[in-house]
Parts: C-alpha cells; structure tokens; sequence
C-alpha cells in the first residue's frame, strides 16, 4: 500500500465513522458528532494549542448536496471554556438560531455540553465554518463546507477534480493572550502572523533565536507542505477559503493560469487570474488546468497584500503525478505581489460580476441608505475600531433572544447613527474625534425592505495609513453595487452602480480609503451580525448587528438559552 | 511621601474601594465586589497570562469578624472562560451552595456574568480562597481570608502585630496547556514548578537559554522578593498559607524559630519548629518575634520537600526595621531539609494537638469506616489517580442540584468501594491493576452519622515511589486521629488513635507509603468534595464526593444553575 493509497483508505474511514448519511426521500441528511478540544499540534512546526475537531484542524469537511439537512452534534471538550460554530454563508432561513454568533443567536456552549446545529443547505457551493466567539477562531476551529448542486443541475464550468483549500495566517500566541494584549491599557497589538497556513500546514523558521527550546520542530511530519496532487492535462476546481486572523493574502500556483468561476457561492463570468486576490471570510473556485512540464512539481504560494508584514509566504507543493509529493520545486518560490499596491485588488473587486446566465438582478432602488465609517478611536483609554464612532460591544445576552423575548434592558436601545458627518470629515487624516463611545445598540430594518451599506473606508490612528477590511454579513448575501477611491459622494456615485449584473456575495473588502457599496433585501427574519471578518478588528468594535422581521421567528429552541438574562427564561 | 507611606496609602484607597461594611446589629455585612479577569503579569519575572481579582494576584484579602456574613459579587471578565471560587474552610452551613467547587455545588459562572456568593463566617481563622474549576487555581485566582475573634475574645497567646502570607508553586505553562498534556495519550506530566512564589513573588532565572525572547524580564518590580517588615523586639503572628499546584514546602525564616499555634483554624497546643512543614490547602500561624540581631535582614524561604524538585526555593526579605527592605542579607539564604526525609515531616503531623482549652473531643466512635486506597493507575490508556481503583470524573451537572432534583441519570447511582483488598494488596509495588475505571458515583453518608476515613498511601507507578497527598475535606473540618507507617491495620491502628485531643483540620497530608486516619460528623446538608488538594492530582482524579442530609438542604439558588441537565430545571 503506498503512503498515498493509506492516507487516502484512513481518510475514508474516517470520513465514514463521522458522518452518517441518512436518506429521506429527496433531501438528505448529513450527520455529525463532533468533538472540539484542546491539543497540541504543530502545524507551522511550533507547537501550541489548537482546537481541534475530532483530532483535526482544519476540522473535517462537510459534504452535502443542496436541499440537504446538516445535523451537526457538537460537544463540546474544552476544560473551562465555552464555544459557538458559526456556519459561514449559510443563510440558516428559518433557523436563525444556528447561526452560531455567540452574543446575536446564541448563549455559549458549555463545556461537556453537546449543542445539536441542525440546518438546510439551501444553496449549492463553497462554504466554510469556525468558532465565533471571543478570539477562538484564531485558536484553530475552522473547516470547509462543499454543498454540491442536485443532480441533474451543473455548473457553468466544467472541470475533473474538485479540491478544497483554507488559507490561513497563524500566531503563536494563544487566542487569550492576544485578546488580553488588546484590550490592555497599553494597547498591546497582536502584530504580524508568524506563518501562514494552507490547508493547515505551514512553516516556521524554528531556529530563529526567539524560540524557546523544545517548542519548534522542523521535521515534524505536521508541518510538512500541504500538496495539491494532480494529473497532467486534467482541470481541477480548486475551492479556496480565506479565514485570516489579519491578513489579506495574494495567492498563486506557479507557472498556472486561474479562472476565477465562483465567489462566495456563486457563479462568476470567468475572468483569468495569475494571482488571486482573496480576503478572510471569502470563498473562491478556480478552475486549473495542469497544462505545464508534468515532469517537476511546482509552488504553490499565499501572501500578504495590504500590509508590510513580516510573516514569511505560505508555501504548498503543486505536485504533478506521479513525481514524489514532497520532491521540491526546482525553482525559488514566486514572491508575490508588492504589498502596497491597491490597484490590482481593486481591479479584482471591479472584475468580480455575475455570471451572465445566473444573474439575480437586484432591486432598482433602495429604502435606506446607511453609511458606515471605518476608523480607529480610542475609547477610555483603550484603542478600538469604531462604526460611525460608535465602537460595538457585545451584550450580555444574544440579540435574538432579547429581541423575541422584549428584553429591553439587555441592549442600549438607541438606533446607532445611520451615518457620519460626511461633508466635514477628512478621511485621509487621523480621525479627529479619538474619543469615541461603545454600544451595543442594533439597527433595526424593516422587513422584506431595501438597504444600501456603504462601507466607507478612513485614515487610522497612524498617518498615512488605511486598511482593508472585509466585512462579512450573516445570514444574507447583497450585491456589491460599486467599489470606489476616496470620499463617497451621495449624489454621483451611485450613478454609477453596477444594477445589471452585480456579483452577490456575503464577504467584501473596503479597500484603503475607499468606499464599497452593497444593497441586500432584509428579508431573513433574524438577528445578523455584520463585522470585519478580521479577528482582532472585530473584537475591537468593528461590527454592527442588523434586526428584521423578529416578529416572524419561529419558537427559540431552548438550547441556545442560558446566559445573561436569558437564565431565568429556559423552560422544561 | 516614602515608598512605603505610598504604597500603604494606595493599599488602603484600594481596600476602602473594593470593599464596603455595613453595619447590621452584631453581625455585619462585608460586601466585596470583585472582577476577574487575564492581565498579563510576571510574578517570578517571567510574564504570561494571570487572573486577577480587581487586578491582583494574590487577589484582596478578606477580612471579617466571626459571624459577619461575606457577600462577594463576582463578575466573570475572562473572554470566553468560566469560573467559580472555593472558600476554602468555610463550611457555608445552611449555604451548601456557595462552597464553589463546580460539578459539585454549583454550575460555572459564564464571561459576563455576575455570581453573589453570600455566607456567614462563623468561626475566626486563618482561611482561603481560590479557584476550584479545571485547573484554573494554576491561573493565579487565589487569597486570603482573615477572621478576628469577636470582641472580647482573644487567641490563647499574643502578639504584637498580625500578617499573611501564602505560598505558592508557580508555572510558565497555561492551565489548559498543564490540562491538555496532562489528559493527552501519551501523558504529558506537568513537570516541576519553574519557582516557588511567596506571597505572589518569585524569582526565574531569565538568563536561562530556554527562555524564549522578551517574556522574562529579571529587573521588573512584580518580581521583587516579598518583604516582611518587623520592628525589633516585637512579636508576629505569621498567617500562612499554602496554595501550591503540586509542591509540598518547608518554610523557614533565617535565625528565627516559629511557635506554631493555629493549625487550619484551630487553635495548637503551641510547639516550636524551625522548619514549618505545609501542604497544599493547609494554613498555619506561627508566632515569630524578631529577637535577632536588628541590624541587618534575613532569608526567608520555601523549599519543595516530598520531591526531589528541580525548582528553585523561594526567597523573602524578613526585614527588620529601619533596615532598607530591599538590603539583601549578608548570608547565604538556607538550603533547607533534605527532599526525601519523611521523618520531620511525620513527626511534625503527629506534633499537631488541640490547644489544652479548646478541645473539641470526637465521638468515641464511629458508624462507617471507608478506606480510600490511594493509586496511581491507567485508564483506556491515560495516567490517572484513582481511590479503590476508581478514578474520579466531575459529572456535568452538579451533585448539589442532581441530589436535591432527584435528577438520578445525573450521576453513577452504584456506590463507590468502601475499601480495597487489603489482605492481598501491596502497598510496595506498582499498583497490580493498572486498569482502573472512572466513576462519578458518591459516598452517601448518614446524616449526622460519624464517618471514619483512612488514607492508605501506596506505590505509585514508577517503582520505589509513593508521593505525599495532602486531602482537604469541603464543608466540614475533621478530626486527625492519627498517622502511621505502612499498611493500615484495621484491629491494631485504630487503638492507637488520639480520642482525646487531636487537632481538627480540613487539610491532612497522607505521607509516603503511610496512613491518615481521621473522623467527622455528617452533620452539614449537602454535597461535598473531598480530594487531593494537588491540582494535577485532583484533576487525575484523585477524589471523592460525600452527600449527606440532602433532604435537610433549603432551596437551592437558581445563580447556581444552568449547565448540564439543569438547564431546564431553571425557573424565573
């Protein structure tokens, strides 16, 4: 039996042991039993604590077809600390419950209690999962979902294999020290990734001085590069997730074309890439064909683009069958693109359209316009991310309960600004008012109307400097209508949004000092997050929390009961 | 101002914020509200991730008079972790409930939330507090309770001034990091602390080349030695406690004998040591005066005994005043006792009395004799610490609330073995049975039955090695009817017990291949743990559960529910 042929028996196995397929009728039924603890791994060769799921992180892929019911028991292993699965894209219609926002849909989950996620996959396409709760995500709970089409129905595109990828940056600090360094007077930031990770694995320089003894091993077989194996003259879709703490990331297959076919779940006029662009929250297929010299491997690259990091490039091996998988390249691996240059990123945004025969066209207008301003404020002391100056908190007790149940006093009541003094603020200088406030105030929507975000992007606290931020919306996908430099300009600019054939999608960059536009239909009766996806920005205040349509949830399961003023309310 | 007038003043302010009297007849009131969460800290130099009450570790000292009812509103700061904290030696008579051992007396306290421990303090002593969730008490969530005799009584001897210090061993490594290794196929063993705290200071050598860059910073004042101040002449009642993770301590004070006189609250027939013996949960107080030449300052220090420790003792400045307190002293600080000599340390067990006029005599004789046999043994393949070759498992929810529910899937329903095969058992030798079980089933006592309990020691796994346990009882004191060497012996031993005066304590060691045999009324409604007081240990499973008088237990508070198969028992 070859290396490979084991590899892949024992993922079959196990694969079989933690996923139970039920059929019932048409729709199926995926189900998991899960188990999230603390071990130790390795995966840049350091070793630390990571969350794993059943053994593993990424945790294991969920499979599905489209109209399938996945059933996700979740226990949860950690000694002392709560959890929360947030099932990223799916738009949980109906279930707006199992979202897993910690905070919005949901109490934590406890230790050695088992949570039972239960929700229709609705749309076929590439989705993903991680923790959503505190800075857990960064502590390695996080994996791929890949809901296929029904039969009969097939995408735009063909192609031979289907492979999936997560990118990700990674720090050796734990999700707890990087927390407390942020919310410390002084501010501590986390700083730059120590490595990036594809698919898990990544590498460390171990014999930087820095290291402590005993903690790095460059041998180790779980930070060996991650290898994409594949067949000269076959096409491969390869589904690539970003879930990035920080960092946006440029990435790249040696020598090998990308066709860019499908964003966040759906399908995209084709457009060739030699980079791809991605930002934490996205999803991605491109299509690859192994149309160059099958007789070598080659590299397979991510870096980070929008920051003058330190981190080292994420390397992985293209590995032509049937050389060795870890036979390296004989080449110096590409370096990717400069950091600093904003011109291809936003020309990768402008590029991303609808596919032509699967165009949703979106409302021709809206009901309401809301402006978010980006920028860094510091708040008693402490440095924060802030919307419209107002930095979010999370309550005490989830949105959606205290929504459904009338809790008035667990959520500062006050709409939050629906925009920001816009004719008399210098987005290119340091934001004047560094004293801004926090709330967890919400922003009411009517149901079923239309709403315009527009992300409006701003200088931080440090001259000269803008970042990108992608920001992430539960539980709906909108049209991104427009990107834009500067200042948005209520009047000219959406004159020029794209309504023909705007992509959809649930994750967009606002790129430096710039403006996006976006416009969804509040039409998923819920409580949704919207934040950066960026770890610590998020937990800095950079979010808001959209209501709609409560008065049409159905009964709350009492299993996301349990916190903050929900106590009391549990009922057998 | 002086240093030192500054610091005084600063305690104080700090002493009038975090702490409110109020007056109520006799009995007052002492309210404390306290917030816990990480800070980064370096106790021994070296930083990494503390909890903090109110930012200190060791938290606040509460201070009350016997009677007083002590109300702590504690609000859980940490992230994404829960808590609760024992009152270590507080019986909470009539208040089961807030004895703070989670999965035992209470469901854990979630981020966010606010817990009101409230319970009368009804005998004056030396006590503790600390964390008695996983192994977060490792995390620094530790301090003081201080009790003063009612006015008009005073101790059986005096002094001039009163001080408190506790003891600690400390780790580099996280709670979950000591957790995960300890619970990991193959056993990861915590190994020997980095250094011994005094008071919460230490000192790590940071010119160690393990030490990874920036974390130790040998000039930082939290690490300064601790410093007792005297004035010549005068006498000291020295309070001391030991919250050590694993260590068993000898303490001593440099050219200074020690009259011990209050041994876990009660008060000794007074003895003189030299060496203070001390486990982990026991408290001592020791007169000190400062009879010694004033003109300079001297060692005092604690040294890991019990076993052969790679660990640094622990050193302290008994500064005699106007000395400087930072003047080293000219000497050489003690080595102390010798690691693996059980003599001193038995005999300082067997030196323990009741002071002559406070005897409380024990009944005569018992109603149940249970023989906890101390092992070390594998189960499915974790090293584990067992009792009768049962390895204790915290059930998710807690007995308190199953018992006083009658919720019977809660736990095991078979009670545990009341002893071992001692006929056939080696003591000497690795434990035959490797395979033990894990078990959450509980000893149900009588109500105000009389309960004999002997600790029978034993080879652990590794040949020619049987380690000191230190058993501390929750809810009730008990009397030390005595100690011996070897294998119980259940016609000869017991008519060699003290009847007549043995000291009461809560914490008893069990000595190296020896036995403990003590005695205590089931006399106080409730659920409670008794166990090893090492947290590893405990953690292992070395422990038991005692329920008595259940039916006689109030109605319990609904703050103490929520997790487990409690969650729907909630009501409003």
């Amino acid at each position: 039996m070859t290396e490979f042929s084991k590899y892949m028996s024992l993922s079959l196995m196990f694969l079989l042991v933690s996923c139970t397929i039920i059929s019932s009728g048409e729709a199926r039924i995926r189900r998991y039993k899960w188990e999230a603890k603390y071990e130790y791994k390795s995966p840049d060769c350091y070793k630390k604590l990571v969350i794993t799921i059943n053994g593993r992180s990424p945790g294991p892929t969920i499979r599905a077809t489209q109209g399938d019911t996945v059933i996700v028991e979740l226990k949860n292993n950690l000694l002392t600390e709560n959890l929360a699965i947030h099932w990223h894209r799916i738009r949980q219609i109906g279930t707006p419950w199992f979202d897993g926002s910690e905070g919005v849909t949901q109490c934590p989950i406890l230790p050695g209690d088992t949570f039972t996620y239960e929700f229709v996959v609705d749309r076929a396409g590439t989705y993903l999962y991680h923790a959503h709760y505190g800075m857990q995500r960064d502590a390695g709970l996080y994996g791929s979902i890949r809901v296929a089409l029904p039969d009969g129905k097939s995408e735009p595109f063909s192609y031979d294999y289907d492979r999936s990828i997560i990118l990700t940056d990674w720090y050796h600090k734990s999700s707890y020290e990087q927390a407390t360094g942020l919310s410390s007077i002084p501010f501590v930031w986390v700083g730059e990734p120590q490595s990036l990770l594809i698919q898990g694995k990544g590498r460390f320089n171990c014999s930087l001085p820095s290291v402590g003894a005993g903690l790095c091993n460059a041998t180790s077989p779980e930070c060996s590069p991650y290898v994409l194996t594949v067949v000269s003259g076959k096409t491969y879709r390869l589904r690539i997730g970003s879930l990035t703490s920080l960092s946006a990331l440029s990435f790249e297959i040696e020598g090998h074309n990308m066709t860019v076919v499908e964003a966040d779940g759906h399908f995209v006029e084709p457009f060739v890439v030699t980079r791809l662009f991605i930002y934490s929250g996205e999803t991605y297929s491109v299509l690859v064909t192994a149309n160059q010299d099958p007789s070598r491997n080659y590299w397979s690259t991510s870096k980070v683009v929008s920051r003058n990091s330190t981190t080292p490039n994420g390397l992985a091996i293209f590995n032509y069958y049937p050389n060795h998988p870890k036979k390296l390249p004989p080449t110096i691996p590409p370096r990717g693109p400069i950091w600093n240059d904003v011109g291809p990123r936003l020309n990768q945004s402008l590029a991303l359209k609808s596919h032509r025969n699967f165009i949703q066209p979106p409302p021709k207008t809206s009901n309401r316009v809301i402006v978010l301003l980006n920028t860094q404020n510091r708040v008693n002391g402490n440095v924060r991310w802030s919307v419209n100056n107002v930095s979010y908190n999370h309550p005490h007790t989830p949105y959606l309960i205290s929504l459904k149940e009338n809790l008035q006093n667990s959520f500062d009541q006050t709409p939050p600004p629906e925009g920001y003094d816009d004719s008399n603020y210098d987005i290119y200088s340091v934001a004047p008012n560094v004293n801004g406030t926090t709330s967890n105030s919400i922003y009411r929507l009517q149901f079923n109307s239309t709403v315009d975000i527009i992300l409006q992007n701003a200088n931080s606290m440090n001259n000269n400097t803008s970042e990108t931020h992608p920001w992430h919306l539960h539980g709906h996908d909108f049209w991104v209508l427009g990107h834009g430099k500067g200042k948005f300009n209520r009047s000219t600019d959406p004159k020029n949004y794209d309504l023909i054939s705007p992509i959809m999608k649930n994750t967009v960059p606002v790129h430096p000092y710039g403006w996006t536009a976006l416009r969804f239909r509040a039409d998923n009766p819920g409580a949704w997050a919207f934040h950066c996806h960026i770890e610590s920005h998020f937990f800095m205040g950079m979010g808001v929390v959209f209501e709609q349509g409560i008065d049409r949830v159905g009964k709350l399961p009492s299993s996301i009961y349990g916190c903050g003023d929900t106590k009391g309310l549990l009922r057998p």
